[in-house]
Order: structure tokens, then C-alpha cells, then sequence
């Protein structure tokens, strides 16, 4: 591996440095190769590293800064008042060079909007998205977009959508050949809106990616697509409605051990009896899978989950690791003129 | 009870009559105040009844066709070519006074163009809606449209799905006041497409209506709502993504227990120990609320899931002769000049 330095918005999040600092040192520890920057409070943030280790401070930098942009602000007021927010200073510091990606768990809509202006979107690219990684219920992976981006989208922006999820499912799922599926209200040509009939016209006729058909609701789960395109509206209900429901199903069975005062028999159940499906149902928990990709930009921006704990928030930085050192936006800009 | 008769499209759904005839006779078993009209084709309907109580065949009458409408014909083409079929002469059974109401497992857009036609939209309603119950974590229910009816909508659309959705919880699972929830891509007032934050407005201006905001996908099964509010496009996708989250996650369990050769420990276990997990996990699963109503029109029709079995299509059937029996349509009418 090789060196790498990534900025961190430290105050994103619906709690903030107590997750976030945390975070950051667990990802020092699983990378020894990775120097990070953090942009917050630096009351908040010192007392949260006084038991760190030297060497892990060596490869920490501090940069202060107390205004942050909330959670709850349009994205146009967000980005008036945006100078000097930790999210802009940590995008400004990968803008200048010195740091090769930048995590954030702020405002999604403020993180899009900076980093098109700061970093902007790759030659040819009209619209970028956010892409996430959604796990399969046989223990693989496929990647979803657009998750929350772009609103309305039209064939061209969908097509283009297919594209950058075969580039970023090569890489990052070290898949060949892609299999794409367009999320639609059934598998018949004539099903959903025009835009999506337009988009699977313009994906049938290139040989060089692999488009499947259409796709439902249904079989997210079910591995039938690699790359899975949407309009952003549709894909974030569509994953957050999977997030949901399998949070709830690993509640019901967290919640029902506590009921019976069985809880060290339920854990030598689920460990030993139902040991694969356990695993299973938790890594479809968003939790073992945070961290949604800007992609289409000139640099690598990873947005974790607001609510993410720290487990969450250190694989957000790990995935911004992998594809700052993947070099993955010279990949897609490459992968445009070859498809 | 009151004394009813139902017409069923026994053609339709991906098995037909060896689903929809076992089905028919369950729910006559279920519902001694119920009489059917089966429009299909005797050849095949016949051999099915053979072993049927005669108490059973008084209740039965069969209306001999051999046409249908296939699954994948576009709307426009099947409408074109309705004459005859098992759908469009079950529905203008209702439409002469026959029956009151329909049962189809059909092709979804020729039933709902067909009924829009035959049995009209109400008085005041611009578009009739696909509805249907969906369960929630705590074993309750909550009722969500537009389901795949309207796959553009405007504010004013999404209103009026309020109204109905708001009458339709009243009489279908007995509350008062219903929560309303919009669904939307974050809770923010900001968040989401126009029609979705002009819809909100015109709710909140209702006091009649209890609208209590945006809810998002990962919250469908909580029971936040009581009344789930979206286009067609988007309620179809999130619907299947829960039923597809919900089977493969019973499907992790069943596999399991085979893997390992202990089917009978499995079973053991999740009736005893994780009962009511199990339960709930099963409540999930659509096979147990099968059955979408197109709501808004003059009389009641029920759209079964093309895939259901015995149970689910007979589920549909008794959900048509409650929503028959308690006069839906004129609720929903009266309800319009409340609201």
C-alpha cells in the first residue's frame, strides 16, 4: 500500500467528533499507511486523543475551524454560507493537493453541491452521483446509483450512471463484465417511465457494457445485477427502505432474546446453529457497508451515514482509501472514452 | 354478514386456475355468506371442482370464456383487445349490478385501465390509486399508496391519495385520526421533488387531515405512519424492496436449517423460542396481506399479487368482501365533501 493522506470533516454527523475521532483512530490502526487531516473544534477534538498513541499522532493534523453547515439547511444556503465550514476546509485541502480524498458525514446535499464546485466533475460527465455498495443476501456485493444526487434524471444522465458503476464495480468488486440493471415497476420494455425506456434503448445498443434488463424492487438483494441504476429519488427510498427493513429484522431478534431472559442461549444459537445466516442478515446492516461514493468528480468523496457509529464511520475512511489509492476518478475518466 | 357476490378473473396470475379455484373454495369455506362468479375457462375450472362439497356449488357459478389478457401486453394493446376476456367480463359483472365487486391476479395496468372505464373513477377523483395494507415490526398494519396506478404525480394527486388513504385506515383497520405520512428522501421540509414539498403544504393546511410530515424508507415497517402517502413509481419500488427484504431474509432460515440437516431443531427453536419473531417475520412476508385495491373507483376491485398462492389469493378475495360488504366506495365518497 502506498502513502496516502485524507481530509476529514469531523463535525458531520449526527453526533461528531465522539464518533468521528474514534473512527479516525481505528482506520490509523487497520492502515498504517494512511495520514489523516482532521477539520473541526480543536476543543472538542484533543480530549478525544489523549489516550492515542505517539505514532498515531504523527500522523494526525489538527486543522481548527468552528463553524460547521447543519444538517437541516438548503443546499443554496449551505453553500452561501459555507466558507470556513469544516466540510468546505476539508474539500479545500484536497482541492490544493494536500490531502487525495476527503470523508464527510454532513449534510449530503451541501457535500454534492461543494465538491462539484471545488473539485468538479470529470470531463464529459453531466451529472455525478452518489454510489454505495449494497450486499447480496449470498454474501456478494453489487453497487447502486444514483442515491440521492439527482432528483429527476433523464436516459442520458441514466446511461451515463451505467457507465460509472461498471467502472467503479471493476475496481472496486474486481468484477469483470458487469451485469447492469435498470430499477423499474416490472421487467417488461413497456413498464415505467420514459426516461428509463430511453436508457435501456441506449444500453441495449452498446456491446461494450452489459446490460441485463430491467429489475425490481424485489430482487436487490438477490445479486441479479452488479450495477444497479436509478434516478436518485427512486434509489435512495429503494435503499433506504432495505436499510429499514433489515435493521427491524435484526431487532426483532436482538429485541426477543432480552424478552426471554435467554440472551446467552440466543447468542450460542445464532453462533453456532444459525452462524452463516447471522452473518448474513448483519452484513446487510448498514452499519458493515457505510460509506456512499460521489462519483464522476475530479477526486474521491465518500459521505458516511449521519447516524453511523464508529465501526461505520472507519469503513467510510477505509472505502475513500481504497479508491484514492485505486486512483478511481482517472479510472472513469478513461472508462468514458472507452464505452 | 350480509349475503355477497364476488366476480374473479380465475384466468389470471402466473398459475391461474390451480391457484385461483383452490383459492375460490377456501375463501367460500371461510365466508358462508359468500357466493362467487368464476369467469374462465370450464375445461380447466371444471376438474378442479370435482371434489367440492355441493353445499359449496350452489354458492358457485361458473361463466364460461377462453380469452385472457396476457401479462405482458402493453395497456393500451390489451384494452384494445379486452372483448371477451376473463377480466374485462368479470368486471362488467360488477359494472351490471352481478356482483359487487372484482378479484383479479391479472395484468395490473389492463385491470386498472379497464375498471377506470367499466366501473368509473368517483365523483371529484382524479386518479384512482393502487393501495394496499403493509405490516409493520410490532405486528400492527399501516395502508400505503399510490402503488403502481399513477406513475407521474402532481401535488394535488398525491392530496387526494391522502383523502382516500385516510378513509380506506378508518374503515379497513378500524382507527381514528390517521397519521399521514409523505414519503420523501429526508424529513426536512427542504428535501424531495416539488409536487412532494407542494403536497405537503396543502396537508398541512387540512385540519381534517392528520398529516404528520415526510417519513423515509428505512421507517416503513415502524408504523410511523398510518397512512403512507407517494407516486406509483416510487410506492411500487419501496412495496417490492420490503417484500424482497422480507423473503429472503425467511428464505436465510429456511436454507439454513436444511444445510445442516436439522430441520426438526429448527423448527423446534422458532416455534418455541423465537415465536413471535417468527411470527412477525412471517407477518413480513406478503404471501399473509396479499391483495392491492384499486381505490377511487365507483365499485370495489382487488388486484392479487401474480404470483400468489392458495392462502394469498384467497386473502385478496375476503379483503374484496369486506371492503364490498362495508361499502368502501361510498365511504370514500362522502369522505371527498369531508375533507
Amino acid at each position: 500500500m502506498t502513502r496516502l493522506t485524507l481530509a476529514l470533516d469531523v463535525m458531520g454527523g449526527d453526533i461528531g467528533p465522539r464518533i468521528t475521532i474514534p473512527a479516525s483512530l481505528l482506520a490509523l490502526e487497520n492502515d498504517p499507511m494512511l495520514s489523516l487531516i482532521l477539520f473541526g473544534d480543536r476543543q472538542q477534538i484533543a480530549p478525544l486523543l489523549e489516550d492515542c498513541p505517539p505514532s498515531f499522532l504523527d500522523r494526525i493534523q489538527i486543522q481548527h475551524c468552528t463553524r460547521t453547515i447543519d444538517n437541516n439547511q438548503g443546499i443554496s444556503h449551505a453553500l452561501r454560507h459555507s466558507k470556513g465550514t469544516s466540510m468546505r476546509l476539508a474539500l479545500e485541502a484536497v482541492q490544493q493537493g494536500l490531502a487525495q480524498g476527503c470523508v464527510s458525514a454532513g449534510n449530503t446535499g451541501a457535500l454534492m453541491g461543494l465538491s462539484k464546485i471545488l473539485l468538479q466533475p470529470l470531463k464529459g460527465i453531466v451529472r455525478p452521483a452518489l454510489i454505495s455498495l449494497i450486499p447480496t443476501i449470498e454474501g456478494e456485493k453489487s453497487v447502486m446509483l444514483d442515491l440521492g444526487a439527482n432528483i429527476e434524471c433523464s436516459a442520458e444522465n441514466l446511461y451515463q450512471f451505467a457507465i460509472m458503476g461498471t467502472i467503479f464495480a471493476e475496481y472496486r468488486l474486481n468484477l469483470v463484465y458487469p451485469r447492469i440493471g435498470l430499477l423499474n415497476i416490472g421487467v417488461e420494455e413497456i413498464k415505467g417511465r420514459q426516461s428509463l425506456r430511453e436508457a435501456a434503448n441506449l444500453l441495449e445498443k452498446s456491446t461494450a457494457l452489459n446490460y441485463i434488463g430491467f429489475i425490481e424492487g424485489d430482487v436487490l438483494l438477490n445479486g441479479k445485477a452488479d450495477v444497479i441504476v436509478s434516478d436518485g429519488f427512486t434509489g435512495n427510498i429503494a435503499l433506504k427502505t432495505l436499510e429499514g427493513a433489515a435493521k427491524n429484522v435484526l431487532s426483532l431478534f436482538k429485541g426477543q432474546s432480552k424478552q426471554y431472559y435467554l440472551k446467552p442461549l440466543f447468542s450460542w444459537i445464532m453462533r453456532y446453529l444459525f452462524k452463516t445466516t447471522y452473518q448474513r442478515l448483519k452484513r446487510i446492516n448498514p452499519d458493515e457497508y457505510n460509506g456512499a461514493s460521489l462519483i464522476g468528480l475530479t477526486a474521491v468523496v465518500v459521505k458516511s451515514h449521519g447516524n453511523a457509529n464508529i465501526n461505520a464511520f472507519a469503513q467510510a475512511i477505509a472505502d475513500a482509501a481504497f479508491q484514492a489509492r485505486h486512483q478511481l476518478p482517472e479510472k472513469i475518466l478513461a472508462g468514458l472514452a472507452r464505452y
